[in-house]
């Protein structure tokens, strides 16, 4: 069944209302949306699995407010979802149920960055391209790049455990996280972590909590670990004939113990997807590219790891291995990059992207077994993203509604192929409500019956972000 | 109150007779060990924290007997605690209510190493030398190195998320975990996690899991990922007049974006301690030294950065930077590292170590605090350890039993003096039995109710791994 054309039973408005009236004292007027308007906007996300809008929109502007918000909703019975950007690709910020969607995005401060205790400490509704551009001006890092950090937020980021191309030299965000502010399910405000690089006191609450798409609580304050700023970056173009070829390169430059900071691939469909938009030129020839991003701080070092990519790329049939020469090249190499998605999306009416993960050496196999699915179901399959780590976002293109059917059925083929392969239904998107009916895939009955006994664990009610990550239990 | 000093209430012999007997034909009779060297050499661990033999040793071989076991304590009433070398610092194996000490030694095996998939999967009794020389002769990396790297295993480095020198950059036991074959702790036996780089799909459990001090189940399987080896490594001890010079030209390094892969302080005691083994010859003059150690891919580059750390110290007051010139001279500088702990032992008649971090900016702080203290109590404090990531290792050195309410004093002021500078009790050993009592120093009393709810949750009986992590109720 396709989650997406689900219904759920909406919360009752009268308890709303009396939540509402709870709160009268503790929010402000412009802290209250029920226009139209901002329903709409609070009704939908990045994932494409349908419109389901809040009764009320509150934003609050401190952990207190939060606090209070959540306890209202529990007292009177409301589903309450908490949502930063609404650019979340798993439909994990959708108030399914209706209720109270409660923004963070007012609580948009750098509250602290050290460049002493290389950490930042702030609060969850801070974009973070932000960040990134904040710390950086002092030398610093903070590696976790989603493709959406022009408008997605740390809050966002926890939620998810968002990853990005550097994912694959430098982690996920919660290789950052060190301590959280957190808002339990029942208002209670814990701090959990600490401000010091390394720490084993009591369990690994920061852990558990990031990655946990809003079910189990939600953060006020986030505090970071930074790196020193790598001072030299080079990045390339690698042209090949095919896919296979560049997939082989891949395994190629992995395996002679190069780890660039993003290795990101690029399929035919992709390539041609780029320069229909015009985006892009690419070389002609071109069957499909990896963009290789290497950093150092020599650049006679980097020069040299990216020359040995670029051989071991030619000795798997590259063509062309072209640097980006100035900053301006690099930032249309990336820009080529990101535009796949929407470029992808205008071939065809309609698409849906898959974020699966394969054991490295699998990755020829899956994208050639991908690309026979399509051609079986008679569906255009279109694979990119973060080859280096097994990160694939594997697109299908299709006409619309009528193909449906097909397209769900292609997406459970998908994600039975992943798991066959070792690998896994999501790589940094998360499961929200799009891939909940997918996770008995990879998870055993006892594994999902634990998660969703600790999720009553913390929220014992259910009211918050309901409908999420576990599949439906079916009415008997 | 002293932990150690506390006597706990043992389980019934005849409870522990009827688990044996459920367990007759699941385990052969070399997996039982009942004889007085057994139950006395179970009865003990590396933190100095008291004696508690088991009434029984069981070793189990797979993970159906460890199950079996779990499930015949839990049936029976009887405590069972998981023990892998013994080698830890804060008592998390010591069975303090006696009862059953499940070692998990003999599942040593290598199950796997990909060099392709940069991955590894080994048995928890493995011990963590064994996985890293096997993998570095493959070209591969397994970074994390807890200083008992030469006898401890895997399964012990999980449950205590083990740190080592190498934290500084590439992190800790947890930053490696990326799966489990784990056993609940009423037998029940889960794969959590997965077998790619990344993945997001459910709950973080393994980040649950991962430094839960062997109180919420025991890894039966462990998959860790690899990095590529860095192909050079260059290894220098930077002398200085005292202790605090050196702290500031940890910073001064810090602050200038450099990322040693170690960076390990000796402070004037342990300098003294070292030479009166005879185990090293620093330069005259020595007050305290630092051991850098700095890894890359080209031997320009390396040395490039080993040689910007010494100028950066040597600003500082650094006397001399010595670069060790072979492989040789570089055993001999991190012989005389991991010698510290028992040379310090050889000076006084006893010895207590802690693992306490602060925000790397105040280590000079803490430093100045720990020897006022010592000063103002008449005790000597020794400070060395993991200074790049603020992880020191502060131990205080006495003249015997009589002396041991004063060390009381002093470890309570020491730990009360990291909080308040932002610290955490221990960085990388645990809580286990020794710190349980201290650990209300830096939490708050809502998150030590939260994480003894979910211990409870998880081990409703509370006959895993009794007594630990947290402090002991008061009996009203």
């Amino acid at each position: 069944m396709n989650p997406a054309s689900r219904t759920f039973e909406r919360v009752a408005p009268e308890r709303v209302a009396k939540a509402l009236e709870a709160l009268k004292d503790v929010l402000k007027e412009g802290q209250v949306k029920r226009d139209e308007a901002s329903l709409d906007a609070y009704a939908r996300d990045e994932s494409d699995s349908g419109v389901y809008p809040p009764d009320v929109v509150l934003l609050p502007e401190d952990t207190a407010q939060v606090s209070a918000i959540f306890k209202a909703c529990q007292a009177h019975g409301v589903p309450f979802t908490p949502c930063g950007a609404r650019s979340g690709k798993s439909g994990g910020s959708l108030p399914l149920r209706g209720g109270v969607a409660v923004s963070l995005e007012r609580m948009n401060r750098i509250r602290a960055i050290s460049s002493e205790d290389l950490t930042a400490v702030v609060e969850p509704g801070v974009v973070t391209g932000d960040l990134m551009k904040a710390v950086e001006a002092q030398g610093l890092f903070y590696p976790p790049d989603p493709n959406s950090w022009e408008v997605c937020t740390l809050g966002g980021n926890v939620a998810e455990n968002a990853g990005g191309p550097r994912a694959l030299k430098y982690g996920v965000t919660r290789d950052y996280v060190i301590g959280l502010e957190w808002v339990m399910p029942d208002g209670e405000v814990l701090r959990v972590g600490r401000r010091t690089i390394k720490g084993v006191a009591g369990y690994d609450l920061v852990g558990l909590f990031v990655g946990s798409e809003g079910t189990l609580g939600v953060a006020t304050e986030i505090t970071v670990q930074l790196i020193p700023l790598p001072r030299q970056v080079m990045t390339a173009l690698v042209v090949f004939p095919s896919v296979l070829h560049a997939a082989r390169g891949v395994s190629a430059v992995l395996a002679a113990g190069i780890l660039p900071r993003c290795l990101e691939l690029i399929d035919e469909v992709a390539v041609q997807a780029i320069v229909h938009r015009g985006s892009f030129q690419f070389p002609t020839g071109t069957g499909a590219a990896l963009i290789a991003e290497v950093d150092g701080n020599t650049p006679e070092g980097v020069f040299a790891e990216l020359k040995q990519l670029g051989d071991l790329c030619e000795a798997q049939g590259a063509t062309q291995t072209l640097v980006a020469q100035d900053a301006s090249q690099r930032d249309r190499l990336w820009a080529a990059r990101r535009v796949i998605s929407p470029a992808l999306r205008a071939l065809k009416a309609a698409k849906i992207s898959e974020d699966i993960v394969v054991p490295r050496s699998k990755i020829p196999d899956i994208i050639e077994q991908l690309k026979r699915m399509g051609a079986d179901l008679g569906l255009t399959v279109a694979t990119y993203g973060h080859a280096g780590d097994g990160n694939l976002h594997a697109n299908i293109l299709y006409d619309g509604p009528s193909q449906r059917p097909l397209v769900e059925e292609a997406l459970r083929r998908m994600l039975e192929l992943t798991v066959a392969l070792g690998g896994t239904i999501t790589g940094e998107h998360g499961v929200g409500h799009a891939k909940r009916e997918y996770l008995a895939l990879e998870q055993a009955p006892a594994l999902l019956d634990l998660q969703r006994r600790l999720k009553a664990f913390f929220d014992p009610s259910g009211l918050l972000n309901p409908e999420k990550i576990f599949p439906a239990l079916k009415r008997s």
